[in-house]
């Protein structure tokens, strides 16, 4: 298909209306629904979508409604002879296991945009919310590389840095970084205001460093319940980890065990501070090439691949061989990363190759 | 005294030489040492001192030391006819009550800026830190109210925000808002960077809220053995606290309770909101005036009452009554929070007053 092309998003609040605006301003045609009244209409008063109402000539549907009722729009979708043929479906919700094994679909694609705001709702709505952010994509084995090449080309256009991961890896990992961090925020939270009842002073001694920690715990609870049942496993194992850890420094306290304490702090410091980092702009790229001839599941395996060594996809297309029916998958990497990406490509039985971007035949 | 007068800076790391600079932009003569070779001239050549060297002429000395230098060069001053009789001294440690009891002397008053910069050393400081920091002071019973009003006077001058506790009960109430936040940040970013390590995707998806909860551990480690030693008690009872309740949201995730959860994020959320705000400018202030004619300790008792009601002391000052050998306490706070002060400050036998600001004889 030609892109830009006509997009429709089902639940227009502040993600739903903020990926609408950042297509239209890349020239897409997007429509637009919302269950809560009035929502759609200010979405197209806002410049979110250009009509509100389903529109069944779609190239790409999100699905950005709460969490809960994205499984039956999106079977909804699959199962029905009303969209265009081969429609590319996605979502934006923060578990993706469950809804990706419910979907099973080559043409869906699981999405998690990473990507926040102390804004509520379609008020809060941005094109620009995306520049920067990971936006995880969860391919499977079933999954139409064609679909995953439209999506992500989409996705990078909105300045996302596209990241292919497992599904269950992907919530595995959120609950690391995303969802048990919520949670201690908002414990942490909890505790020291139901201190600050009794010893007013207390909230007066809520420093910088405290504000930054509980920051996050001032959004919205509602989503928490379907995110927490959904990825419960993920979450209760993190918070056994981190009990466990946090019981390991209380005897590092107990027992005045420095050396411990400053090789802990030392760790964290060091890591924290690499967090910082930007990630080093490679001078050059390179392409790498890998024909797919006959493996299913090969976008997925490839893509994720590169994701578990830490390696940014720069670009991906899919080519077609000079034999014809062979697919060739085409990333752009880095050159640091490129040997890497090469042996273990080959490790698992492809015979890719590369070349310096730009002298590709 | 005259105020500005001279002050004496011992270490002149980022906090000692930020105070310096501080106190000479307010007409201060400031003096200042430092252990670490050259330090002290660096601060000489940034405008936080005057000169290098003890000047055992000061009206005030700042002990900005690591924690555990402090105590001897304190009990050193108090101990010494060098200094000018009743010269007024602080020190800058995250822990005041074993320094406190040490010391127990009336010219001395523990102090505690919670002011922090991503910078570190000399080379960070800046005279503005203090602007709209809380500065807590520990006055105690043996404290002399002349030398608290001094201390206040001048920290209030820097622009902080000071706030009276007692010793133990400052203690309590950092190792919530500080000192524990600290160590789950760096307990949360190990945990992440351990596992960071097999799945190089997992930093790739640490995200705005993972990047503001973990922002304090990248602080220098080597200041907290000294820190956890000192206020071991009342961390690990904190710790304990943390443990238990996330312990009991482990619980609410795996038994899927979704009204406990939402009634806890909820909780947390509205008092995360609540610090956010801030606190609501007076139209008006009033003048309490306290008689404290024999009372030892009023200064502390009274001031320290006034910050457990959370009310905030605009200003503070030690008249003299007609009868010429009484004190009166005057404090001013605003008109909202007067008739709660006056009925506590009943309460505990004092026969205190008020009148607008302005009219007052």
């Amino acid at each position: 298909m030609r892109l830009p092309g006509r997009a429709m998003i089902f639940g227009t609040g502040l993600m739903g209306a903020s990926i609408g605006m950042a297509l239209r301003e890349r020239g897409w045609q997007v429509g637009g629904v919302d269950t809560a009244d009035g929502v759609a209409a200010r979405a197209v008063e806002l410049g979110a979508l250009n009509d509100e109402g389903i529109d069944h000539r779609a190239d790409l549907v999100v699905v950005a409604t709460p969490v809960h009722a994205a499984p039956q729009i999106i079977a909804g979708i699959m199962g029905s002879t009303d969209w265009k043929p081969g429609v590319v479906v996605t979502d934006v919700g923060s578990v993706k296991g469950p809804l990706v094994s419910a979907i099973d679909h080559p043409s869906f694609v699981g999405g998690h945009p990473m990507a926040g705001s102390e804004q509520v709702g379609v008020e809060g709505a941005s094109g620009d919310l995306f520049v920067g952010a990971t936006w995880v994509l969860t391919p499977t084995e079933v999954t139409d590389p064609a679909a995953y090449a439209l999506l992500r080309s989409v996705l990078a256009d909105l300045g996302a840095n596209v990241v292919a991961l497992d599904p269950a890896r992907h919530d595995a990992l959120v609950a690391v970084v995303s969802h048990v961090p919520h949670l201690t925020a908002a414990t942490l939270m909890d505790l020291a205001a139901g201190m600050g009842q009794e010893h007013a002073a207390l909230l007066q001694l809520a420093a910088g460093g405290f504000r930054d920690m509980t920051r996050i715990a001032a959004g919205q609870p509602s989503i928490w319940p379907d995110i927490c049942d959904d990825n419960a496993e993920a979450i209760v194992s993190t918070l056994d980890l981190l009990i466990d850890a946090l019981g390991a420094m209380r005897r590092r306290v107990a027992e005045r065990d420095h050396e411990s304490l400053l090789e802990i702090l030392g760790r964290a410091a060091s890591a924290r501070r690499t967090l910082s980092e930007r990630a080093p702009q490679p001078e050059e790229l390179v392409e790498v090439r890998i024909p797919v001839p006959d493996r299913t599941g090969a976008i997925a395996e490839v893509t994720v691949l590169a994701a578990e060594l830490g390696i940014n996809i720069v670009d991906l297309e899919i080519a077609h061989s000079v034999e014809g029916d062979r697919g060739v998958l085409v990333l752009v990497v880095d050159t640091l990363s490129a040997p890497t990406l090469l042996a273990t490509l080959s490790d698992r039985g492809y015979r890719a190759s590369s070349t310096p971007v730009g002298t590709s035949g």
